[in-house]
């Protein structure tokens, strides 16, 4: 394990996020608020102890060889390292007295989960709300290089998936070298970013928050900064435009890169995309049979909220413009169901992800088949790629991972005296890096109330959904740090 | 397909099951009730169907090869009718009106769930009641043989385990032939049974309810004819008989036999077994942990429950001692988790099984070594021996099918108004041969009031479960049908 490039890098991602300090900085002077205050320190921090570590390591070698372990251990240790100073301004800001609440706002933010401690987010200053949407932007970018870069190269978990299958950018694949796969695909990130924006804006949001929103809607991420989401507009066109975006962001990247280039049938030739729509598009119209009528007089309504609500969970955003609690059972079951789901791999969204639900599909086929023909050799395909045994031997971990650590974090916060409902939907929330669940941590509460050290483990749950969980958990098997 | 087979195979399995409704006739008789003509009628439409069945197909040569889609069709077509046909006596009685209640409390009995319609359990006739209990151990019967003796057979989602690496009886594997290992094990069966009645009987139990209890706890059942289950008593002493008899019957019958020729270490040397044990050790010292001060106010008491409750739902019984939905969140969160493990495969137990849920562990700890050892080739084993990769395939399939099956029921049972933990725990405990679930399905409740569709839903989940699944649901698979 070479620190000196773990630690260089780490120095340089933290330099990068104190310089991205200035913004809400900026942001405080156009208010005259207070809170620069804040982001001056936060900023001079953060920037200093990013200093001190490129100063103190040896200058990397990009062409070095990074092994798998030190890519795992960099992004899992980066990760962790910016969540902490990136909560610097939560903890210095007055609404945050406790630093553990500080930091479960900064890693719901950076893994853009959307989980939030704040129970008055209006009373918070403008300049610390911009922060909040702006690291779950940053968690946006981070993702995007991460699931289309460095995962693939890492072989994590069934990741891999993009490097061979998903059709890509280029004629063939994506330009090989990382920085170029990243700025194509930040590109892309940044196009939609702004396209929200005007949207937005020409609906007759006021241009901060349509930055705000916009901000954290690319990203999957759901921090708003109005106390009651979206539903605050009680617009039908901001529904839609949000609703739109947020698909748009659930799909794999590489795709719209393709779509942008001119190649209208992109979506549709996709097994995930296809699956990832067409499911979407299924739970929507039972949620809208299922409230239509009993919560909502018009069909037309029920499908505004129907879509809404499906399409921020499954694409693990988790803006509300209703409050799915006050829906019927089946609505509940199949919210709860696009909390496992989730959005396209290859997306900013989280979750399981379609395309290993695709493949678990598959091999469930394949499983009976075989009972019926024990001889036959049949091979899993997606988009005409043959699944090979390793990857999906991997993917069959992934999932097991997945429910075994809902499992224990559910009975783990459960131990701390949360109700069932409130500590099944909070971790599976959380791992999945959606939001809101259900319980006491529904749609129109937020996760305050829950204990200390339940906000500790949630963290750890948002941090491990979100690195894919093997990106994570490996730190913690002793082998990984033998010679 | 050889229908003769398969129908001669149903006519032999009714006509036995007609002569058995003569045993609650002679309770009948004892007691002096109307229900004797019940039990005269149904027994003469199954012996009758039974015996129609015989005539009108070939003599079967059991020597003749069986195929494998002959034997699901068998054990599947012939789970279904005998279900129907028991359901006759609750059908007839007064308690029953509808087809679907009768149906779904014939269902619950064979295959040993232990849910519930009955409203008002103690109003019912003593031979019903009987009725009611012996149909579970007759369900209890035909696990064993069906677990043990004829899935690893039909090479069904990793059951064929039994086979390779469970210690069995005989120096090496239970007597080869079906007809004897099923004697052997019945032989177990009916001493646990006989061994449970006396020491019932012997603390003061009726003798009558004794024995109903007895047939329903060896088979992990859980009908009892009190309203209240096991919490009627009140007795520290019936709670410990049960609890005792509820592991054993958790416990892989093979694993008894080897006890009973004088194998001290049968149980210890068994990994599945040690796993059982421990995790329902550990999950009752936590729920002792929870509702110890807050719900009972010594620890005797606290420990006494809390081992009822999670050693009646790991073993999938079923029985209540006490309402658990009356403890907290984190009894809820373990409670729900153990109808999902299940007791140990080869046991009468249903759920998932430990077996599968280690070689799971084992499966997700290679995935972590194989990160960080790509090249290295490790093979999973349990009690020594080395777990095929065909059998990997086959048990992560299963527990792909499981979960699959569980999240569309539950679906499907919302969608008929149901609310979410309701739906959801009732289908976990169907599928899992529990009983009892949470919401308005709890210890305390019944299934009675669910919608009638949702009865055949969950009757259908049952029978799905109690047949692994994949014995049922390839009846499904239109290939299967195909010459």
């Amino acid at each position: 394990m070479r620190w000196h490039f773990i630690l260089r890098t780490m120095g340089i991602l933290l330099s990068l996020l104190g310089l991205s300090m200035t913004l809400p900085l900026l942001v405080g002077f156009i208010y005259h608020e207070q809170a620069v205050r804040i982001f001056l320190q936060s900023s001079g921090i953060t920037i200093l102890a990013g200093l001190i570590l490129i100063f103190f390591t040896k200058r990397l070698d990009f062409d070095d060889y990074i092994n798998q372990k030190e890519g795992m251990a960099t992004v899992a240790l980066a990760w962790c390292a910016i969540s902490i100073f990136g909560a610097l301004p939560f903890y210095l800001s007055p609404e945050f007295s406790l630093f553990s609440n500080a930091v479960f706002e900064s890693v719901s933010g950076f893994t853009t989960t959307g989980s939030s401690v704040m129970t008055n987010i209006e009373m918070a200053s403008k300049s610390l709300l911009f922060w909040r949407s702006l690291i779950q932007w940053l968690g946006g970018m981070g993702i995007i290089v991460l699931s289309l870069a460095v995962l693939p190269f890492l072989g994590v978990g069934g990741i891999q998936l993009y490097k061979a299958e998903v059709p890509s950018p280029e004629p063939d694949k994506l330009t090989p070298r990382l920085s170029d796969s990243a700025k194509i695909l930040w590109m892309v990130y940044l196009f939609f970013t702004l396209l929200e924006i005007g949207f937005l804006y020409a609906g007759g949001m006021p241009l901060y928050e349509s930055i705000c929103h916009a901000f954290t809607t690319l990203p999957t991420g759901g921090f708003s900064p109005k106390n009651a989401s979206i539903a605050h507009y009680n617009s039908a066109y901001f529904d839609t435009v949000i609703t739109v975006f947020m698909l748009l962001a659930g799909i794999n990247f590489s795709l719209h890169y393709q779509l942008l280039r001119g190649k209208p049938l992109a979506f549709w030739k996709d097994t995930e995309c296809r699956f990832f729509l067409g499911f979407t598009l299924i739970a929507t119209l039972l949620v809208t049979w299922d409230i239509y009528g009993s919560v909502y007089t018009s069909i037309q309504d029920a499908f505004r909220f129907a879509s809404f609500q499906v399409v921020s969970i499954i694409t693990t955003t988790g803006f509300a413009s209703a409050d799915y609690e006050k829906f019927s059972g089946l609505s509940h079951v199949l919210i709860f169901i696009c909390m496992f789901i989730g959005a396209s791999a290859g997306s900013t969204g989280g979750g399981i992800k379609c395309s290993r639900i695709i493949i678990c599909l598959k091999y469930c086929y394949r499983e009976l088949f075989k009972i019926l023909h024990p001889r036959s050799i049949s091979q899993i395909k997606m988009n005409n790629a043959i699944i090979s045994d390793e990857l999906l031997r991997s993917i069959m971990g992934f999932l097991v991972l997945y429910f075994g650590l809902f499992i224990v974090s559910s009975v783990l916060l459960a131990s701390m005296g949360v109700d069932m409902l409130t500590a099944l939907s909070a971790v599976a929330s959380c791992i999945g890096n959606i939001g809101p669940g259900f319980g006491t941590v529904g749609p129109t509460e937020n996760f305050s109330h829950l204990p200390i050290l339940g906000k500790w483990l949630l963290s750890w749950c948002m941090l491990m959904g979100r690195l894919e969980i093997y990106t994570f958990i490996i730190l913690f098997v002793p082998e990984f740090w033998k010679k």
